[in-house]
Parts: structure tokens; sequence; C-alpha cells
């Protein structure tokens, strides 16, 4: 049962669409997944890979998504763009965004993205890094599924809200960081359920509201926001950028709609897009990404440092020569529909 | 030696002008500095009331300020305000900032403000919830005054390097939070070494890289990020937008320039404002606003919350009628010049 199959990135891609396909999903709307899940298997970031496709399956199958769904871009104003996804899922709509919001913020210097009617937003350094490898510095919000307790409180309201930030490096990769305002994912609370592991303490709270190690009690209970009160800020931050200010389900909507429990959730999120070249003046833009790059430099001659996504970075120049692997169940579970 | 003088705010803020002006400053910088001393006096936040006039003198003595600056406004693109303090103080700059990039955000629906070339960035609230209560969404990022340590690594090189946020409520001060990248200010380590108290654990280590509850050891060590390496990452983004991204300094250079030791170092900050009107169709605009209330009012339920800047909202309810206080020794020093 704990067999692997070992796959090259292009069959991740065409496994990937074969399923999303199969189950309704538009050419599009399917190459959009698949492209998403293959980048997050090649920076071995697993729980954005293969392993979702299940979870689009069953959103499909709950009948509230549209499979087929062509996203719409239009502008709110001369410096946001928004993406209406029209219920489909999120990576087209996110993919059909990039190139406006990027030209709006080279126009104006800065510029903002609002991302509607979408389900399933998947990690969200793919879509800071599509913007920061055009030389922009890009901010992604989302919030969806409310597990995460607020400050002082005992009961879940925000999602696990992660935010995401990168900066353009000439040359090679941004540096991109992309992380919950939650202490931890809940798929790590999980993944110790399943092994009969203690959680770590200030990770959650039971349905009591005392805080636990037992991860069943904290599945029933509420997760933490990282760093106390000031993750808790983030959180709510988070939570009224992707919520109200685009017009989009909170988290604690969010999780009353998917009473399917797809895994799949409905949830907006928030983008925000600035040319650091229109933030200082011409003869300065020379020495301005050079100067960030003194700056990373400093750090990393720190010993025991490392960038944000640096390991990503490492996976992603191994897996297109090495290959992933899967394991076999899910492997099974993808190729038997 | 614990004697405490009582004041009115008009008290307050006659004290502050009249001792930055008797130094150097010109009525308008001395009148900006003596509105965002009297603002934090107003709430109690007392880092940033009078507390702080000695160190803008110290900065005036240093001769590297320039007292008397008038700052200037300049548009970098349609979306982008710079406003160059020409050495002079932070309050004024961003006084003078704050009416174009709410212009410039209603025009295109989202703008950013650099400022840049100031001294003695106060808190950042002050500003954000000026933006906000004009019914903007903002936020602010400074870095100065190297003092933390990078994820992993054990020498200072960012600042405390806070963040702000403000959201505007309908009939009510708006929501806004104010918070350091780093666990602690490094006045609450100052404080608990002269009260010859040990640190909490997780706030800082030692000259050698290990944890440490010692405050000597923590000053000459470094300060831990808030929240692991996630708040690292919150503390390197701030230093980038606030830093390279604006052309101003980044924590470490502010460190080296402030040789004279004033307490009131160099540094930029950036500034993004959001017209939350302009991120939802027309029909929309109605229903944004009350969306957020219902979401801080389920905080509210919950037993044991508080929403962020509520201490000092409800500071703010008594201080007008009450007064405040502040030690016999400081109004003796800021009334002897």
């Amino acid at each position: 049962m704990n067999d692997f199959v070992h796959m090259t990135l292009e069959k991740v891609h065409q496994t990937a669409f074969k399923a999303c396909v199969g189950n309704g999903c538009s050419d599009d709307q399917a190459r959009a997944i698949a492209d998403i899940v293959t980048a997050a298997e090649r920076d071995e970031c697993k729980s954005h890979g293969l392993f979702r496709i299940p979870f689009y399956i069953r959103a499909i199958k709950s009948g509230r998504v549209a499979p087929r769904a062509v996203p719409t871009v239009t502008d709110l104003a001369p410096g946001v763009v928004k993406v209406d996804g029209h219920d489909g899922f999120a990576p087209l709509a996110l993919e059909m965004g990039a190139a406006p919001l990027v030209a709006r913020a080279r126009e104006h210097g800065i510029a903002a993205l609002c991302l509607r009617n979408v389900f399933h937003i998947s990690a969200l350094w793919p879509e800071v890094e599509r913007v920061a490898e055009q030389g922009l510095v890009a901010f992604a919000f989302t919030a969806a599924m409310s597990s995460v307790a607020p400050a002082g409180g005992t009961k879940p309201i925000y999602g696990t809200n992660p935010m995401a930030f990168a900066w353009p490096r000439p040359g090679r990769p941004p540096l991109v960081f992309d992380q919950a305002s939650s202490a931890c994912a809940r798929g790590e609370i999980q993944l110790r359920l399943r092994a009969g592991e203690a959680l770590p303490p200030g990770w959650a709270i039971g349905p009591d509201g005392e805080p636990t190690t037992d991860p069943e009690a904290a599945l029933a209970g509420a997760q933490l926001p990282f760093g106390g009160h000031k993750g808790a800020a983030l959180a709510l931050m988070v939570e009224l950028l992707a919520g109200a200010l685009i017009g989009d389900v909170f988290s604690y909507e969010s999780k009353a709609l998917d009473n399917a429990n797809t895994g799949a959730p409905k949830g907006g999120e928030f983008m925000i897009a600035i040319d650091p070249a229109r933030c200082v003046g011409e003869a300065e833009r020379g020495a301005q990404l050079d100067r960030a790059e003194t700056l990373f430099s400093m750090i990393l001659e720190q010993e025991g440092t490392r960038l944000p996504s640096d390991r990503r970075f490492a996976a992603r120049r191994r897996t297109p020569t090495e290959g992933i692997t899967i394991p076999q169940s899910l492997h099974e579970e993808l190729t038997a529909s």
C-alpha cells in the first residue's frame, strides 16, 4: 500500500488533463488545472499536485461548479480588473486575469485584480510568480472554509487565509512566499490524525476552547492563527480583502455553501501588482533591483538562512529530468475514471 | 520620582509644538509633529506620545535632519505619488501625501504613495486611519534600524518592520491594526532591562545566536520575528517595499547612518490605498461595508474577542475630557528648553 508510481511532468499534465476532461471540464478549464497541478508537482508542493484532482472531480459531481465556464474580464476602474469565473474553477480565471493586471500595473504603476465566482483556489504562489516573472511586485490574498478562531475566541470564523508576495529577480525565479495566517495547514492536522501523532502546542484548540494537541479535538474545535493576535489580524485582513472588498464570500459563508464537503470550496481572491520602475525616478531604476539582491546576499551570508521558496526552486531544477512519484492508490484513482 | 503631571490634549499639543519650534523646527514641521504626538497621547499610545519629543530634538541636534524642510509632492505614475521629505521629519510629509493618495485611489481604484528622505516615522496607524476615514482601505509599511535576525540567522538585518492596515467603517473609526513583524517592540526589551525582569521566550537571541531571556544579551544579540519564519517573511517583504521598491534605505543602512544614535532614524514608507467602491459593481456598493460589519459582529459575539485598535478607541473617548498624564521628569525636560 506504500507503492509509488513514477511519472514524468508531461505524464502528470496528461493525467490531470484527461481526468478533468473525462469528468466534464472544458479543454480550457482542464488545461489550466493541469498546468497548476503540474507546476505543483514540479516544485514538490505535493498538497497542490495530482492529489488535488479528486477534489476538483468531487466539486464537479456536487453539481455546484460549472466545469465548462468561460471567465470574463472587465475593468471596474482604470486600475482595477475584475475576472468573473462564472462558477468555474480558479486556474483558468487567474490565467486570464494575469495579462490585464500586468498591463494596468505598467500603465498606472499599481493595479488590482478582483477574482470572483470561482471554486478551488489552489496555492497562491503560481499567480504571484507569474506576475513577478514579468518584472512586477505582486500580492495575493484568499479566504475560504472557516477553520480558524479569531484572536481571543474559540470558534472558527476565518479560513486558513493565506497571503502570497513575490519580488522580481533579474535572471532568476522571483523571491516568493505563500503562507497561511493559521499556525498550520488543515492537512497537517489530518496527516497527524492518520499517523496517530500528537500536534505541536499552539496549533489548535478543542471544542471546549482549551488548547489541545489531539488532532481529533483540533478538527472538531478550531485552528489557531500563527503568532497569536498578530497572525489573527492578518487573517482578518485577508478575510476583508478576499471577501467584502471584492464582493465574494467570507470563509464562514464558503463553509456553509460547501455542504457536499468537496474540499473545493467557493472563494474569491484579491491581487495587487506594482511596477517597481514606476516607484522611483528614471535615474534610480538601474540600481533598484540590484539593491534587493544585495539584501538577499546579506541574508544568505548568515549560516542557517535561506530565502522563501528556495526549496521549491531546488525541486524545480530536478523534476523536469528526474520526474516525480505519486502513491499507487492515487494513480489508480486518477486513471480509473 | 514617580510623580506625574496632568495635561489636557490642548496642552500636549502646545508643549510638543513649542519644544519643536524652540529647537529649530518650522511651524509646519512642528505642528505636524505635535498633531501626531497629541493623537498618540489621546489614544494612550504612550510610546509615540510626548515621550518621543526628545528623540526629535536629538535628531535635530545631530545635524542630519532639516527641521525646516518643505516636502514636495510629485507623480511618479498615474497611480503612484511620491513625497520627498527633503530630510525633514515624517509627519508633515505624510500629511501632505494623504490628499493626493486618496485622490489617485478614487480616480484609479488603487494608488500608492512612496515616502522618501524623512526621519523618524512614528506609529503607522495615524496615516492609515486618515486614509480610511475618507472611505478607503489603506496599507502602510516601514523599515528602519536593523535589530531583527532573518529566519534561521543570528545577526540583525531587518528593523522591527511594522505594517498597518485600515478598513473604513461607516459612522465610526476605521478598523485598524499596526503591528511589528518582530515578536516585540525594542522598547519592551529596554523596559524589562530597566525593571530587572526576564524576557518571555521567543523574543530574542543573544550574541552567541542562542535563545535568551536576558534583556542585555537580547539587546546585544538580535530580536526575533513573531511567529517564526512566517513573521520573518513579512519582515523581508516590508524591507523590500519600504527600501528597494521606493529607493530609500534598508534597515541596516539606516542603522549605519544613525551614528549619533538619536533613535530617530532615516527611513522610507510605502502606502497603498484602495477605493472599495471601485472593487465591486455599482449595485453591490451598498452592501459591501455592511457585510464587513456583519463579520465584525460575528467575531465580537465570541467571548474574549475584541477588534484591533479597540483599546485605542476606548482611550480616545476618555482623554479629550479627562486629559492625560506624563512623568514629571519628562515634563521638566520638555518645558526646560
